[in-house]
């Protein structure tokens, strides 16, 4: 039987071990065994690395990633949106499996808190057989009711990842926070998560986008996101000058949309002030738990805002980001030279490294 | 020249004064004079008092007012529902008079934050002519714009102000935080915005409503406006066994809808895990700066909540109240059976001290 | 082998047979054999009976149903909400099933439009095995994926069916044309779905709500379940006149929202100028295709109103009709004394000939 | 004196006369004498000048005009937004202005439906004092109440009446039938509404749009202001093979939006099937009351269709119109460009056949 290398996580800290597993041949029902193209390193795998979320060890990081149908379990032979599924097809898949039975998936329809989610590259334990539910590997055993995407020739799998769970994390945002067009929006942050949030808020119509981060080329991705303003905190370095340029581009009562791509607690009460009254804000960046503010309440009922969290992305937010990306050839290709460093399976821990060091664009691993 | 007695705050924390001012005799084009026949003492009042807000002294406090017209000035003949106004009329307003020309007011159709807004018995300074802007009096002279409401027969003073700005307060954030009929509610705090957040939540659908609070006799008053289940705060001492009743009530999940009437600033960190994931957790009751407290942005993310705040009310608030309390014989009942204490103009300050207290239902000023 | 018997529709227009097929002993994966108790005849059946749908012959009808599980196949041991389901249990289920794979179903998360939906008693043709799948039967085979609920003790089957899919589908109806609380409700016809519409608005917190419809004890009826007003079609003749009837009564202008559930075109004329201008028309009657009526759609841009179709009804509906009866225990006893003629399963064509004649309330069949 | 030259309607389907009105020399407080730079004739005015409205005789037309400030009553010195106004200032208005007092104004929030509306050029009569009431006239007297807006230096004059009330109109449909950026558009009509329709819907974030109409020219127009796919009706003459057409580049199901532009009321029966099941059909074009169709009320409920009809707009989307222009350098080229024939005020009789001629683009009258 033939094997299947794989970068895995053994312990918090510690470089990720090439190791092999048993190629797992022939899928169940519905199962798909995918050969790994690309997988792109997120932010939250930094943050699995360094052990501030609870995962099973060792594991097989990797939740954004695309490939190549090898095999096609019994029964398979459809992806999500109903489209023919045949070995050698292109496809990417939704990180998350939702049960579609409990509370949130049912009577909430919000299948993004489902309780009992699971996510590949994140949930799984690499000692459990089948082992292989990790993008950082030459292969994935995709679960029955992934949901799988065959990807449209026109959108290269690089564009794919260079977006990432940034963009579709930020289409079900934009779902839940929905711009009026000609709002005026600000983006706290210049990650992934950032640039995708001005990308999303220009194609749903943003009048005025103010991008907040830095360093410099992180701003000038922004401006080619869309971003009209950009404010760099290297020069700008105080709050209140920040809450200054800000007001200065969206009119002095503040912006209609805030959103907050930082991760740090503290941008939430920078951000706040930056909100006309009876505006969104909107907490994106705070995917781990980082910590306490020291915060006022009153605020919100003084400002009647609307402050509102968004966790993850449905299948239905990977279709819309595949849609997008089809749509738009400019946004494929700023995506796309989004991705600055390629590492080979070998050296995933090294690309975890440049990763982490945020010296450059996005980080892919190339299996 | 005949003369107005009013009740005057003149120094923070120092007992109301009687003074009186010179009658104003024929209004201007659009102001309307009216006789108070009852004015509610407001919780907002009892901080006016210890000066915890910023207004002008001397004031004449008093923002919920009912009265009957003594004269009408050239030009106004109809009330804001385009009703014929007459002296003799039993009448109320609005408390807050909107520009009707600012950012606020008219691009973004959010008159609560107009920027020049201003409010009886609170924004005007008694020693400015006409004086008379407050409801601790026996007369007040309704600036030209004023929302005035001709009061149905069906409705007695007395359900009016009973209800208060508590009802026209919770009437808007029901309208920035609609409920689906059917959702489960809680409201944390049992005084006037709680239970009429209660009554609100009933009218609007509400399924299962549980109300958390006390003492005793305002745990009743929540029962007998609708809440289902009530958790006393002397009994059920801490905030998990409080979580544990909620829960108990609602489902293991939180419920659909949580509404914050306390006022201290801790009730937010008890509150929002009330909230199931997904749901809206409304911040009414942060009226007044109470401080900063802890709090972790990160739930905001993870339970993808709505956090939404409303402050004030405007005019078609009091419509709608009125229109409530024309239709609903019980509601005006229970509202008017919520006034425990009256007291006539000259012991208005007894009347503070009285409402300081907590000691029972609403007081109010009969001058 | 022991035989279930059936009341089968073998030709339009002509009596039902009673026949008997085989029972299904054991269910397979995910099914469950149901003993019926009871099952409502809902007018869609007379609809069906007359050939005025396209159905396949022949037919077990009866969509609305509850029984007791008889076995339960592998792997079905919880209902649609998670909860235990053993053999005796009294349930009911959604008559639809949809597949949770089309566009309509994933992408559009709108599963009554599902382009693959059958429904138990209307789609499936009762030569094919295994036959049982209508409610005018001792059992019914459901299949897997079937929504199946247990109904809470405090609610009576009778209940539950005697509200019947009417209720389903005006919740479904509730979600998609929501009211605002206090709002104004015209309900155009007093069947069931109309007495379901005045039931629901009523719970969602309508302000008025007029009636139109009859006869006489059809607008008892209506008053019943919340009609503020009734306005009887034999005593008001014409549209004029009811039209005069309703802004009497809901104010010049017309309602808020005015509930189509008569089924006859013609009404959507009579209907939509009873609407305020900005009103909402919803279009809740027209479910068989009873042909043109001469329209001017000048009408919808100058009165900017908003026309909304609303079509079955999702198991997300039945959760909450299930909640709603077993929270209120006068709509409980309301539908269910709304049951007025009880059939054998022998007597199903007698129980279908009386539905027809409208002679009273709902008839249903006791298998 | 001096005098003001005006072209006037005498009689429905007669020639405009230029006649003279005394200058009103110093406007009572809150007016403003403008002096009129460029008037757009609108296809309303066609339908105006036919008598298919009912207007009052003489009648001065132009509700589409823009001019510079002579002189400003007392008391008034801001525009709507609050911005300086001085003599000289470029500027425009809303043509109509509401009471603020009405049922519709403020209890609904719906000053289009205001029930004693005038709009400018429309609803006065030119023999009336002070006369000039209308755009298309050396000046107009605007009243204290009228919103006008300084129109900013980077926004020329011709773009804005290019525009002209179709972008305004379709501003506030957008408003009443929001997209969610990414869905499907298809537009029935390619006149000044149907190309304003294409602009939003672009800026609203649209994926594929399609747009229906003719002839050639206005095609060629539609693809420039954003429409994906056009369908000419000279060259797909059938509904069925258009619908073919619509559904080759939308999808099997239909579009998320069809907006009708067109006038006809046949256009709805054709537009409705281009609608996927759950979709917005936006009744746009049924301005004036052209008749009956034969319809069938079963598709509303059986497609579970929002129809929405929306009609004029408010101040704040000439405020929104404005700001559009302002930020996109694009659209006030091709709104510019828009305009094919210039007449003076002498010709404004030639210049009303030539815009009925429907021969080219926009038509404007420069007094």
């Amino acid at each position: 039987m033939s094997q299947v290398r794989a970068a895995v996580l053994e312990a918090f800290e510690q470089p990720l071990q090439i190791r092999t597993y048993p190629d797992p041949g022939a899928p169940a029902p519905g199962e798909a065994l995918v050969a790994i193209d690309i997988a792109g390193i997120c932010g939250t795998d930094v943050h699995l690395w360094l052990g501030q979320l609870a995962i099973p060890l060792p594991n097989i990081m990797g939740h954004e990633a695309a490939g190549r149908i090898e095999k096609l379990g019994p029964g398979l032979d459809r992806d999500w949106r109903g489209e023919k599924l045949a070995p050698g097809d292109r496809v990417t898949w939704a990180s998350s499996i939702a049960c579609g039975e409990c509370f949130y998936c049912r009577v909430k329809r919000q299948p993004t808190r489902c309780l009992t989610r699971k996510a590949y590259g994140i949930s799984y334990c690499a000692a459990d057989a089948p082992h292989l539910r990790g993008g950082y590997a030459e292969k994935i055993l995709l679960r029955a009711g992934t949901a799988i995407f065959r990807i449209p020739d026109a959108v290269p799998s690089e564009a794919l990842i260079g977006a990432g769970c940034a963009l579709t994390t930020t289409i079900h945002a934009s779902e839940r926070a929905p711009l009026e067009w000609g709002d005026s929006v600000v983006v706290q942050g210049t990650g992934p998560v950032g640039l995708a949030a001005i990308a999303v808020a220009r194609v749903a119509g943003a009048g005025v986008i103010v991008a907040i981060g830095g360093p410099k080329h992180r701003l000038e991705l922004a401006r080619d996101f869309g971003a009209d303003v950009v404010v760099d905190i290297a020069e700008v370095t105080t709050a209140e000058a920040r809450r200054d340029a800000v007001l200065a581009a969206v009119g002095p009562y503040g912006a209609d949309q805030v959103i907050e791509c930082v991760g740090y607690p503290a941008a939430v009460n920078e951000g706040i002030p930056l909100c006309r009254d009876g505006g969104q804000y909107v907490v994106l960046g705070q995917y781990a738990d980082a910590g306490n503010i020291s915060f006022n309440p009153h605020t919100i009922t003084r400002k009647q805002l609307r402050v509102i969290g968004s966790w993850g992305f449905e299948p239905r937010h990977v279709d819309r980001a595949i849609r997008l990306l089809e749509r738009d050839a400019g946004l494929r290709e700023k995506f796309a030279c989004g991705i600055t460093h390629r590492f080979p399976l070998d050296q995933a821990d090294a690309a975890l490294e440049n990763a982490r060091s945020l010296a450059g664009g996005k980080t892919v691993i190339l299996p």
